[in-house]
């Protein structure tokens, strides 16, 4: 159903979702339900190891549920990006619905399954689905496991600036000068920029494909950095990986290799964060020039989180260069809403998020584990303390973002093995309450 | 907000409530919410007399919403219903998100009521949009009191045939040979109808406002009877009450005080059944000729509820003339969702309902009363056992339709009365602990 909350049309559409039913136990073994987020499922369901790792304890059939708009779940083919009318229906009520309906279709289809206890688990922006699907549907559900799913960076919920604060505390760990570095490479750009000559440098030193031409397109570049920032953090795992990057471990201590000194001059300086850049960018040696709009795999649906982040998924961030090492940036609703206007005719609808999912009044609820890694700067906007005995808050101080969901590793700290010990006992519990 | 689920409409509509606040404590004193249904909210405010007999107690402000697309609440005007696209947002799920929007207007735009508990208090639909406003918005409301709330009567998860039952139960106590008499009826009008002179006569009789002139319009007479009488067990108070019609204490008694010899001549029986069907339609006096299309007040949005009964509403019903005075009537989805589609342009979607708000699997919400009045054949779909400790089914024997939402009065039977001291009881448990 591509529009589960009206009847005028009636559509419907394909969903894709990925079953491993190798360590199912027929008779209501358990199924471990992944709520799909903006990507494609199969990359998802690659990076989630920990559930192919539990699998077999549990004796758990794996379902993963792609989004839809994502991946090849597309309500409207190629044309689903087309226009406000057809993206209308993505929005994270109809995907929970899309669950709820999948997760009936399976229950009545597969033999066996009428009474398995499906668990819902899913890594931040599919964190929060996950959450929000126990909060919405605990009939479907015994119970879910939210990983690095920052269900307060809404409204005023968590300070805005948080999120930031916490990706320079990373990169000031992680070496000497570092984030002192980056706060200082800001302003070198600036001064660069303002002559044609400097320009031309910043483009060749950078190996941009396309040369810059206006403050505009420095606007980007300076952007680009700070996604790559960011990116490092959240990726910041004790061994090399592949999420939305090939990268090596501790890639945020790698980076900062290039950065120990602040004080250097803008050319200096700018050259060592280029070679900062490239841990990110190529560290599998394959890029020749660099694309600053592209800072992370295309199974990443960027533009159709794009679109989400400028109707429901209203997040507030801010910098104030001060207290971390961006530009200082504050929230602008207005100009946001003006933005989404021309990009994609929609507004945002900044409190909705918390209308309906109840903002940090959730005690009610039962059954979520949120787990947030210390070094992910998503945990700003995560639930990092114990709401009730059923609405628990796992912390992993070395982890980052949602380590825990993936496979198990031998450079794994102790923290993260502790939480997903934690997490399985307690969907242990769920499961054996339901029988 | 007209679409609460998508963001390429961004029209808003006006939505009315009622406040009452005389014996409201600024400085939080609670809130109790009426969750309005299908149809005029002023008239719900006057026939829910049971909130303004305890505001006083609870030191509480009385609101009554209106529900979208009834009374004055159409978002798009006189076209509201004009058309599929226009009717396509009227759905519980949009009216609850009203409700949810609404509680946080007034809690932000009331001095001294931002921290006022809300009570979702309901009848009927209106129960259940009470329940499941508690459901899926308990961060707004600390509990419910779902009134005649048939939140079961949808898919299979009650017998189709329970309604009818309990309505024939109620004129079967009221009278010896009163439900005999009505079940005698059907064959005895079908016979007249044979022959032109028999339809003239039953127009006749029965004072229509347009003659019958075939089978096709009998069927909407016998539709009509069929219905009165569902109304008079609904509207069975035990004091004369003006609520669907204006109707004397206990009026199946009054009925069956006509039906008393089933065994009578076709001729005598119908004539006698009219005298009964006088009871409903003009206990005032006022009514010259009968169109059996109109059953009761105009307050009750007949035509949105027809609507919402195509789509999600969907509660199969079905009779057998066998342990039920009603003719047998199978319940027929594809049958429905043709009639809906020629109506309508819409298909109602049987299973949806139990799959949003999750059929009989609801124990782990909290903070619910459903009550329910054993007369009263809506009862057949309610909640009439505890769930669990905070789940409380309440039964009062002698009452019909939401009996105890209504003033009380001298006529009350004890166990009303109980009901309410009951009700008043847990609202005040659930006010204490939100403070």
């Amino acid at each position: 159903q591509v529009d589960h909350f009206g009847f005028d049309d009636n559509l419907t559409f394909q969903q894709r979702y990925l079953i491993a039913d190798q360590h199912w136990k027929k008779n209501n073994g358990p199924i471990l339900f992944y709520t799909g987020n903006e990507g494609d499922i199969t990359w998802f369901s690659n990076n989630t190891g920990f559930m192919w790792d539990v699998a077999q304890e549990l004796n758990a059939m794996l379902v993963f549920a792609e989004h839809r708009y994502y991946g090849e779940s597309l309500p409207f083919g190629n044309e689903s990006y087309s226009d406000s009318k057809r993206l209308n229906y993505l929005t994270s009520e109809q995907a929970l619905a899309d669950f709820a309906v999948l997760i009936e279709h399976l229950k009545s289809t597969i033999a066996g399954a009428r009474y398995s206890p499906v668990i819902a688990i899913g890594g931040s922006y599919g964190g929060m689905l996950a959450a929000w699907f126990r909060m919405k549907y605990p009939h479907l559900v015994v119970g879910a496991l939210a990983a690095s799913a920052p269900i307060w960076q809404f409204g005023d919920l968590v300070p805005c600036g948080a999120f930031f604060s916490i990706v320079t505390n990373d990169f000031k760990k992680s070496g000497t000068g570092c984030a002192e570095s980056i706060r200082n490479s800001w302003s070198a750009i600036d001064r660069l920029s303002s002559t044609d000559a400097g320009l031309q440098w910043l483009s060749r030193t950078f190996h941009l494909c396309s040369p810059l031409k206006n403050l505009q397109e420095v606007a980007v570049l300076k952007r680009g950095l700070s996604d790559t920032w960011i990116n490092l953090a959240m990726m910041n795992y004790p061994y090399a990986a592949d999420f939305l990057e090939p990268l090596p471990a501790w890639p945020v201590e790698e980076v900062c290799k290039f950065l120990k000194d602040p004080s250097l001059s803008d050319k200096l300086l700018l050259q060592n964060v280029f070679q900062a850049i490239n841990v990110y960018y190529n560290y599998s040696g394959q890029i020749q020039c660099y694309d600053m709009d592209e800072t992370a795999t295309k199974s990443l649906g960027q533009l159709g989180w794009n679109y989400q982040t400028c109707t429901e998924m209203v997040m507030p961030m801010c910098a104030d260069g001060v207290s971390d090492m961006f530009e200082p940036q504050k929230w602008d609703i207005n100009a946001r809403s003006e933005e989404c206007y021309k990009l994609w005719g929609v507004r945002p609808r900044p409190s909705w998020i918390i209308s309906m999912y109840g903002g940090k009044n959730i005690y009610s609820h039962s059954n979520i584990i949120f787990s947030n890694g210390g070094m992910d700067p998503w945990s700003a906007g995560g639930v990092t303390r114990n709401i009730s005995h059923s609405l628990v808050a796992i912390v992993i101080p070395e982890g980052a973002h949602h380590l825990d969901l993936r496979s198990h590793n031998p450079a794994d700290p102790k923290s993260v093995r502790q939480a997903r010990d934690l997490e399985l006992c307690y969907m242990k519990q769920w499961i054996k309450k339901a029988r």
